[in-house]
């Protein structure tokens, strides 16, 4: 056996730069805590030419042959930080089969097909970690994995991608439209020149299915997941949330109400007390609310993308590899399982949820009659009623409150009552959360 | 080596009842992710007659002699939660030397004498582990010796202490005094009949030494900490808080201003922004802040004692033994080492701090200028005044917010000013802390 650990890259770009940045200038920190110093041998991506936020340090090869990192004898550790399903899944399916270990921080990977990446890896008898993957610095996955396993789990809910919550933030902040501040945040670097993947929740909804199939040791894929974005989200919902002492937050939630019954997995915008652990939560923050049934809730908060935070939780793996391929020791990926198939998902039109009506109504004697009539159509009661505006003869600004009710009749009563021809304004919705 | 890996408990009070409990409810989770299933063998405690919150279960054993748990053939785990130093002491160097591992909830043992007790089990090759010892139910030993490993640690800020952030937020809330909150609290069951360990601060000072010890991997002691408790916060003080958008907590702090530089470990009440993640942190919730150069500040929130909480850690640390014992590898308390002796602590005289005086002075000409000449012959300087009540030839009330200043000459300045026959009621201070 070698001197060294030694661990190559392919995807040499931010996040790359961001890894060997932090294991130059941390090497010390890094080496005193591993039973064998770890070893920088290789990077490889296609694009050899742009430059990079860091130097290629000297002795690291750079290449542009992929393979000879993910099969280089010299090589002990894979760090995958190419991003996106192909040729990414390759990629860690040719290192896993030669027999390498494996660190990644692709989330659309893992909730694409992790639990075949995850049994192709215990056949070949290596280690698949995934710390960065989701909520960035946050080590998320090793408290599930190894710090509430005495739990049986009931729910985590995050706040998991740093751009929406960004510019929620902003527009709570300042009462902007979502249009202006998206511009803006892409001005700035927050938001990606396509936002889509962001903005439109998908992003969130593969950190959550990565985060379901731990807790619940279940196959959670991102088809699974019922998605919606924060491009509805107006500056009024803020103004209304804010009246009331929440906020608006782009959440993650998987729960089940016990351990045989079937999986809630959701991303959407919801309503959420301010002052409570991720109500409070702004800017770029990632945070992850976890309850198991001995330790209650615990929260996570952090920053959840940025090179340096990213490349933390990367080295953290390496560091947990190093030490496991000295001193033997059961690998962490296979602490908390994820069997492959195994799955039972609640469809979001059965799910009983609360729900804030945002309604601009013309000031007629029918239009609080008929709005009532379109719900109680459809079983949905009104727990509380905030009047928010009201000019004679010319509108009348509602907040109702519904109790719980299941989303296929919420989301019928809604179009039922978008159909009325009593609308000042077309009716707005936000989910309620309870923290 | 036996089907099952065996434990027993000595210390059969609250906590201990916790553990029988969370074990025996959820054995089934906890044995699907262990290796080879758990088993309670014994229990054991001095008193064997009063009656507990769970009955001892069935095929467990229930004995007077601690020996029979710290010294059993059939045990391989030892879990040691009689608490205080002796015979807790003697109890866990008795398991370690008879090869049995060890995880304790025990802060003062740890805060005291851990550094030796670690290396005792170093020398017999077994493991001391303690995630219950601080933050209760919050993994926040396993996040330093695993999740952030990468890092450079600079500080970690805690909130606790669960009895006195509950007294802190009931003062807040209702503007009630601390001694009127703290009869309250001992009627509920939230504070001892002698409080004296949490609402000093000693409490509070055995955690961060404990954090600060393997943040640092320097050994850090109870008696390096500089403690001082929420007996003399004023209600006053909560209210001058509430103005400022601020909160008061007691806050334990260790940090350090680069990896060669002495540590600052204080224990006091701290002004810091409401709107902050520790801030907001309410009730019994504890609450851990871990700043690293490559992840930036981390926080943790969650319930910070109660018997299920404990339990969840313990059992953790149980079932990482579990594994360890059966695949062989590192052991997790060896992952981030405290040298024994090695300490750099900064006094605390020499620590600069911001400040917040409030004054009520009496209404006359010179009693400002008498106060800044008091504050002047320190070399303290005033950022900020804020006069929040006056009535002519009466009193002003004032707040001072000062710049950072060094311990020794603030708490000169304040005794000066305290000597001083201008004042309507004697001056209070609160250290103020960023976030």
């Amino acid at each position: 056996m070698a001197d060294t650990i030694r661990f190559g890259i392919v995807g040499f770009g931010n996040i790359g730069s961001g890894v060997v940045d932090v294991f130059t200038r941390n090497r010390a920190v890094i080496n005193a805590r591993v039973p064998r110093p770890l070893e920088l041998v290789r990077l490889a991506d296609k694009d050899l030419t742009t430059p990079r936020p860091v130097e290629v340090p000297p002795g690291v090869e750079f290449t542009d042959d992929a393979d000879r990192v993910l099969r280089g004898d010299d090589i002990d550790i894979v760090i995958e930080l190419v991003g996106g399903l192909s040729p990414a899944r390759q990629f860690v399916e040719t290192a896993l089969r030669a027999g390498k270990h494996v660190v990644t921080a692709n989330k659309a990977l893992l909730a694409d097909c992790g639990a075949e990446l995850f049994t192709l890896a215990a056949k070949s008898d290596v280690s698949l970690l995934f710390e960065a993957a989701v909520g960035g610095g946050i080590p998320i996955i090793r408290t599930l994995q190894q710090g509430l396993t005495a739990n049986s789990l009931t729910s985590v809910r995050g706040i998991l991608n740093g751009t929406c919550n960004y510019i929620l933030s902003r527009m709570a902040a300042e009462g902007s439209k979502f249009k202006d501040v998206l511009q803006d945040a892409q001005r700035l670097g927050y938001a990606e020149p396509d936002p889509t993947f962001d903005v439109e929740g998908y992003d969130t909804a593969h950190k959550i299915a990565i985060l379901a199939s731990l807790a619940f040791g279940q196959d959670i894929r991102f088809s699974d997941v019922f998605v919606e974005g924060i491009t509805r989200v107006r500056a009024d919902d803020l103004a209304l949330a804010a009246e009331q002492g929440c906020a608006v937050k782009l959440l993650a939630i998987a729960r089940r109400d016990a351990p045989d019954a079937p999986v809630e997995v959701r991303v959407h915008p919801v309503l959420l007390p301010r002052m409570s652990p991720l109500g409070g939560v702004d800017g770029v923050l990632n945070a992850v609310e976890v309850v198991g049934d001995a330790v209650g809730p615990i929260v996570l908060i952090g920053a959840g993308a940025g090179l340096a935070p990213t490349a933390s939780a990367v080295l953290s793996d390496v560091m947990n590899l190093a030490q496991q391929m000295v001193d033997g020791g059961a690998p962490l990926d296979r602490r908390l399982k994820i069997p492959v198939g195994k799955r039972s998902v609640q469809p979001m039109r059965k799910i009983a949820l609360r729900h804030c009506l945002s309604l601009s109504l013309l000031d007629r004697p029918d239009a609080q009659s008929r709005v009532r009539s379109a719900l109680e159509a459809e079983s949905v009661t009104v727990d509380r009623e905030v009047i928010r505006g009201h000019r004679e003869g010319e509108y009348l600004n509602l907040a109702l409150f519904t109790d719980a009710a299941p989303e296929a009749n919420v989301q019928a009563a809604i179009n039922a009552i978008s159909e009325l021809d009593v609308n000042a304004e077309p009716p707005s919705v936000l989910r309620r959360e309870e923290m």
